[in-house]
């Protein structure tokens, strides 16, 4: 059978915020893109037509939709194994959406759906600071949580269930803070943007000396690290106390996997100047001794703008071109 | 080239005190078995000399040398991806030793050499309890140490460098118990039998309630066992506060990983009876909401005599046969 | 989650002539056996429902239902990846059978169905002469055909739709014997038991010379080795003819794969006395001249009645433990 | 460790005539080029030193050396799993040459050394036709022979000893055309340029049929392709009758492969327009039937001046990054 080959495919990023869906050749090209709100499809179905529409109409106007090969979606509390977005906090639809089943229905093309982190993981592995590694790490620091996926041999390590990589959920301080996943101590309750804030509450709460931090409108990780510009000893503090703790999560993780890299990303790796001296310290200090000095810790270098898009078109590679008549 | 195939290897599983030497079939029938004082042989020439010539023994007795396939070394600190033993604390021998190298220049069969808990993995995914798991922990909980392998995808991950598995020295309590490695709050500092004897220690120092524990002759974790027996309340207390923190490491460990099952191994599940229970419910309570109820938690049902040399034999499987005429 | 694991499975062969069911543990110990006439039941429904009270009965005779992982079922024409039969040519159930389903539904237990040649394959490399390989093929020398499967890195290769080592369908004459499967020339109307009486037919046919053949009540693979043991000379044509075709096939399979062996199973292995000289003859003058003298060719040493079982049951370790509540 | 990542490698293409090196980003775009020809370095070691000299000019003038992660080279007869170039035919190095150790140890990076299929096929899959296939052949339809490599499962199938792919020299033709290799009937014998001449001698031998192929000065692959443009029956003819073996061979590697698509590519692939039609014919016609029009038969669509460095660029990805220090 002479055929040629397509060479294009969809990745689409769900946000809590914003959707967002782009054409990305098989480089890593971002041929076309388009956005939504999120909040706008409350009703699942009037959110998946409305991908739909974005599509069909996006590979029209570039190629046409018969050049494009399949489609990747990342969202939070998704699971590649089923396809379903799985009992996410944040978004406006509750329960199991099997979301790849629905779009393949409607696209009539492969659909693969893997959490934030997977994606963020394939797309390091495929243009990132990952290419050609066979064991490595993702992070990714959020304002709410803290996301995570590694590579095992070479490919995603998934888990039994699909659930791997929630160090975000690990337990950091043995009955520590109140998790809003009902457990106590878990490593974003003080390394997520929420965290580093409630640290700096509780620091100021501690004694009553003058920092900088008191007077600021809102208390935010970018306005706490302006401070640290300024020298105020208590923002240091407050970063000095959470890269504490990353770094010891981090190296937990590290001395479990034995990674070549932990790669940083999401949008706390803006404070990564003034957290990432502590950190260091606390991983090189908290790691397997074997492993010190051994295990890279880099920042994603990706373009902020593009990499959960280029994440989602990585995992548009990763299922079979699927035709009704093959 | 019409052949006849290999059908047996020698599996080898260096303890500090015992080097026991088996030959194994296939299926994991022990055919024949030899073993001598590790102590012995100080110097690592005349170790290794030992090995080979038992090794042929063995062989020579039991069907000929020219039927041995390959031969499996499992050893504390040992590294599948350098075949050496690295700065084994407790061995008589110091530094890197090519242990691979060695036997294979002397006995001229392919070598294998990993460390104890790479094997044990091995082992019960060969002939045990992860027989048809893809991603499965396998714990060993010792004298000294805590040991740990976990597999992906079907293939024991060994990281980057060949050291994963560490759970034994991730941090479970911040600035907590001083380990031997140098770190502070390491899990086998608690969860080994030496920890498990600390904490009786510190348990029976906060009061001075009457408990069995303080007349017992030498204080061992058997010892500590039989006192709950009797229903001392200190005694379970010493497995309350055991089994919670292993259940954290466990639940930590599963919610990076999401195994199958963990599988416990060691001298130490012999207390699982007392640590289960409060080990089992601490693990529910910290592992990652979604695998609530998911990961079985489950001892090894392998004869303890046979665990060792079958996980070693199974590493012998994962070399190529070697000849120098090929 | 404290469990007990399930260490049994059942294989099931299912043969033109009798389907074998076995109880059967980790190690490849056969611990119960039953078997049935195929035909006896020419309606699908009637044969799954026959398979199905036979299992239970076995089970419940020893160690009980829920002692069983899963099952593993191997028949001609069947698929892995679809778990179905497609288009089996000697059944009596026609068109596409989704066996894995039907059977799954009815055990509530995880179901693999593979083929013939994929269940050999995993036969010989769980309790075989490819243990321990990575790369190696297995032929399966039948009456009327000739299945294969092949290992790559560690793994069967089934290639994109599960169709891959169909050997016995290679053109190795060019415009050569009219074949069953409606080309010319495949390997299986020269290699199979059809094909070796059709080539003693043949050379019956070129002369009118005196041969202990002409005088055979039935010309059979066996019966033709019969007259070679006696020095018929057209008897051993038939085989050197036979010998060369197929290690032409072979030499082209191992040209394309460089397995480490082929290992032969399948009735006509008992003719390989006299087959086999002039087939590894051929193979070594045809395979690319690198491989010379370093890919093994083996016979099957695996107890005959116990081969297709055992196929079987490894497939039934490959499937994830299936449980309605989990 | 904090660290930036090292995101260019070395791609280096060893033809007969040309050696090219390219910096090559990891999204596959060409940094810079350098080439020379290979013949002027008969003596290996300069030849190597040649190599390391441009390598160095070239990475100095383009981000400098310190920034390039790795090495990968691809020639005829090289050999993966060694590292080495082994009896290459055509080559003015005789033996083994150990060309990765060479490089490693004079440039202090991680070389990997594959052979020009094996780079052709990691070429379409990270940048071509066969990006996100699991299961793929490519064939290289060369002047004087026909190369290849396949995809098992995702990753290369190399075999047992790195020789797997030799499609061009299984025999299609019985007691055929003698080969170069010395065996007899072997593909390229027939559909390499040097075998289509031969096809065209032949059939001009045949009769004494006019024909334009007889006026021509020199009879090449593509002057008998322009005589079929005008209309030349026995021009065709030569295209016919290659077509239908190379369908033969190509539906024999695909009836033991199974793969989701054969991509052709190499200096033949222009006269594609004449040897195509009866190729696909002659494929459907001999592949197992199952497979009929499943299997897609595709040109490489890569730039011909990028393919074989790109190719090489994606081999120095796949070996991990090497630092005396690490």
């Amino acid at each position: 059978m002479s055929s040629t080959m397509k060479s294009k495919v969809i990745g689409i990023d769900i946000g809590y915020i914003v959707t967002t869906i782009a054409l990305v050749d098989i480089r890593g090209t971002i041929l076309a893109l388009d956005s939504f709100m999120t909040a706008n499809y409350p009703q699942i179905n009037s959110f998946v037509e409305q991908i739909c529409e974005r599509v069909v109409l996006l590979a029209e106007a570039n190629g046409g939709f018969d050049t494009v090969r399949s489609v990747g979606v990342t969202a939070a509390s998704a699971n590649y194994k089923t396809g379903s977005i799985e009992n996410a906090v944040n978004m406006p639809w509750k329960g199991e959406i099997p979301l790849a089943l629905m779009l393949r229905d409607r696209l009539g093309l492969a659909v693969a759906v893997g959490n934030d982190a997977h994606g963020t993981a394939l797309g390091e592995f495929s243009f990132g600071s990952a290419h050609g590694m066979e064991n490595f790490v993702v992070i990714s620091l959020g304002h709410g949580g803290v996301g995570s996926c590694f590579f095992s041999n070479g490919h995603p390590h998934l888990g039994c269930h699909g659930f791997a990589g929630e160090v975000g959920h690990t337990c950091v301080i043995k009955d520590g803070r109140q998790c809003t996943c009902g457990r106590k101590g878990c490593l974003e309750e003080y390394t997520s943007e929420r965290g580093i804030i409630q640290t700096a509450r509780e620091i100021m709460e501690e004694s009553d000396e003058p920092s900088l931090m008191r007077s600021l409108p809102e208390l935010t990780s970018m306005a706490i690290g302006s401070c640290c510009d300024q020298n105020d000893k208590m923002a240091w503090e407050v970063f000095r106390r959470t890269g504490y703790i990353l770094g010891i999560g981090l190296a937990n993780y590290a001395s479990i996997t034995n990674p070549e890299a932990i790669i940083l990303t999401g949008e706390q790796t803006q404070v990564y100047k003034w957290l990432g001296p502590s950190m260091e310290e606390s991983f090189e200090q908290h790691v397997f001794h074997n492993m010190r000095g051994k295990v890279k810790l880099v920042v994603s270098t990706l373009d902020n703008r593009e990499r959960d898009v280029l994440g989602a078109s990585a995992l548009a590679w990763t299922v079979k071109e699927y035709s009704l008549f093959l």
